[in-house]
């Protein structure tokens, strides 16, 4: 297929929506990014890459380093990291304690916030140094060296988080974390303050089309049957209370940030990233939302 | 593929939990079933169809229906539906009241109670007769004229329908219920008590896993499109508060029942039903599922 | 003291404000009474009357019907009655559902409509006419013959009914609706559309105020600690989810209608009946509640 | 009336449910009292104490402290503080995050911890020096130089806090909370450890049944008005979600702590303060509250 055509294509009709919606505003740090940035990256299991936009810009990815926990610790841990969060879509917003309350500190999956943190826990229970291996591990997935946190943005979701202050400390008093909140809060929201291109991003879930195993190379990161789950996950829960319109408009596996970006993938056949910072009132890329539309429409590709 | 081998190997290794779990008892004519059937039935797109167990014998659909009231719904009125009835994952039980209260009056899924029973009042706007249309349309579907209510059932589930009774009612207070309370749960309720065998469902669900058309004939029910969303909406809203775990375990679009049904497709390849009355905690038939589980790891199949 | 002069001051001092607020518009009837009425009335339990404004027309009393009810189920049955529902404010408003989902099937208290609903459905099977008797024993507690049924606002509110229709069909699937449904709402209506007067209102409240029995005649209601027993429920349940702020404001256990009335009760000294029909965002008389805050900071009488 | 003579009657009514329940055991230091400890103080307005059981020995008062939190703000601030906290029943547990979140983050009412603890972020906005004011505040109201915090506790709760961290966070989240968290946290875990005895306590209690300045001094704490909505407050939201239940049995305003100490009062009459360690299932002290039941069953004595 002529990714680099349609590529094209999907700028051209997106434009007029670039810079609807909303930039996330409770960090200074991501308030203040340009509202009208697009790019977007596709990469085949054949080891091929197409782009178009602001593809070699670091933008925040923010909550799609959930896939990258998740994947890191379920590489670890398997089937038991389900005793301490579930599997199945919230039905409210990301950072809602409601849901939380009744199910007694079981969070719902791995994607909301609440479920990221206690992953984040699981991590800093098993690894040396929780802030150096996931770096080192996207770094392996991505194939760039040049994958760094954003210590400006960490610093300052450090100030205003608190909500996932009171996520955490909720958890916490229903045993479900291990290691000192005010360590929780910083390894997490150190993750959440990775920064990647589209054409970094695009690559490092090439994994997730091609069964668990870095295309072009001998580095298994799941198994098989592993690789599928995490996409039925993606799939169910990847982007928040959004995720029943996004399988029914898009058709793909894939996962959100509020810093506008957008990772998904078809099996066997490729990855893709999308990055317009503004946002529906879901919370999700509205221009990203809107390309990957575009992509499995043209392409008639889609999982369904 | 040599699906007949498979199957046995299936009904073999599924034997021993054959049972375990409850029979809805809620009714009479669903309480009194024999815990011990079991049948599993697999048709492909090219038209061939394998099975084993109790394939030829009569089960209570149940919600599997609401698949077929869907589908008739979308076909005829597209997506003007969705003014009516969401696309999302509703995180509840099937029948519950509470989310539809903070969301004044507009049911989650067309999966759920509260939103099948919305669109069974769009197809009593739509329809002459929604009685025989159904009928009619699943023996269409089915390829069997044998297609028929079960009035015991229907009347059962009417005198005993209090849950539902309620849904309808607070449907109607918030105006999203245009035709009488009375004739609209009589028909949701015969719809819910049509039987089947495996053999026939599994062929009437072949539709959706061929983009829309039936197989080997020129008649399309929904385009390439539709049939698309409609798997995509079976994978996160049709099991209940447990299409988070399907995903996961299965993989497979799929729609279960009360009555201990499951249908369940994989584009481009085939339709699945299998039957086993005895459910699960969320309401899911035990050894359907188990069921299920087995062909998608056995062969490798999966939309992921 | 004074009443006359007291009550000529409130009236006075009120009058800016009366016709502020919404007229209960969900039926006719309702909606088309006059917002500009106002009529007020206190019975001391010496046997003295005082009033102003429009206090010889009738209103519909609403939900201060479910004092009545509550009454004579309980002179009845006693503390049996609280198996079935609870004695709890709710928290949320009159008519919700979510409480008596999460709490299966018992409403919160038996001032809400859910709880009142029990209450008439305990009464249908105590009575051999609950249509008569309740009509019979606000005629005692009043001394007042003219007491009646608005079978206009009875019909109409069959015919709109529909969350209360939800409500009852719902406690029914939880096995807390012992009577047949349409027989249970056709009896509740009717106690909703009872007709009074402020000066017959006031009068029949008199045997709160006193103890449980009827001042100037040897009828004994209720025993002084039933007396006392509901008083409290008035207090902590009586004005839907705005109780705890009539309890700060006005200070005295009282009982709230849509239609615009609310009666009071002072131990040992009056009771108090207010008419306005336009009501506040929580389903009050705006210049009743006025009123009756005037009344208690004029005179100092307050239970607190 | 005799009171001595009563309370020994009470006394010995009581004792053979003394040690049902539970002890709160949520920390060290509460959970290592004595089970079999009861004392029990009146105090009337004319000055005079009776008092039986372990009167003199120091308890801690935990949420009791929010009675005298509420009043200091309310003295110095008026009516201002209720654009920050509401006055509502919440009908929920004490501790919970549920409605906190649906009315972003405005607590129900200042005795449930989320609005206590916005209480004392008020108080740290006004006060000099938090932790000595409160202190003196409830040695003038008891009349008692030996009022002291007992730091194991507060140091104790610190640790184990969790809960009300989430809660703080949240609060903080919803910009209710203007100072830093930990010294939100650390005044009011201070607070709560307050340690007195049923004599002190029942004697502290007196200018509210006194509208409002403290009997045989010219020492006026609150206006009489101010006095009266402590005591509406305290009626409708005093003993958590089991408020209704209270007002039912007892029919006294009343506040209780998870140390086993409940005060209440009759306005016109006397105070009471009684202390059993162990709670029934809504976490208030399970004699306490039968012997405050007993009381005024016995004397008549309620404001209803």
């Amino acid at each position: 297929m002529q990714y680099n055509k349609l590529l094209e294509e999907i700028f051209r009709e997106i434009k007029p929506i670039i810079g609807q919606g909303k930039v996330a505003d409770y960090i200074p740090a991501l308030a203040n990014v340009d509202p009208r940035k697009f790019g977007m990256s596709i990469s085949t299991v054949k080891g091929i890459n197409f782009s178009t936009g602001d593809v070699d810009e670091k933008f925040s990815i923010q909550s799609i380093s959930k896939v990258f926990t998740l994947t890191l610790a379920f590489s670890k841990l398997g089937e038991e990291i389900w005793s301490r969060v579930g599997r199945e879509p919230s039905g409210n917003a990301f950072n809602s304690l409601i849901q939380l309350e009744y199910e007694q500190g079981i969070p719902r999956n791995p994607f909301i916030n609440a479920g990221a943190i206690v992953i984040t826990d699981i991590l800093i229970s098993l690894l040396d140094d929780p802030y150096t291996e996931l770096l080192d591990y996207i770094r392996l997935l991505s194939g760039s060296k040049n994958i760094r946190y954003d210590e400006k943005v960490a610093q300052s979701e450090r100030e205003n988080g608190f909500t996932n202050a009171a996520l955490v400390n909720f958890l916490k008093s229903h045993d479900n974390i291990k290691n000192d909140v005010e360590k929780v809060l910083d390894v997490y929201f150190h993750h959440c303050s990775i920064t990647m291109t589209t054409n970094e991003l695009s690559k490092s879930f090439l994994y997730l089309s091609n069964h668990g195993s870095i295309p072009n190379s001998d580095h298994r990161v799941l198994t098989k049957s592993q690789a599928k789950r995490i996409n039925a996950l993606m799939l169910t829960c990847g982007t928040y209370d959004e995720a029943g319109d996004f399988a029914y408009l898009v058709g793909m596996p894939g996962k959100s940030g509020v810093g506008g970006g957008i990772a998904a993938i078809i099996p066997n056949e490729l990855s893709v990233a999308v990055w317009s910072p503004t946002l529906n009132k879901k919370g999700n890329s509205l221009a990203g939302t809107k390309a990957l539309e575009l992509l499995t429409t043209k392409t008639g590709l889609s999982i369904f």
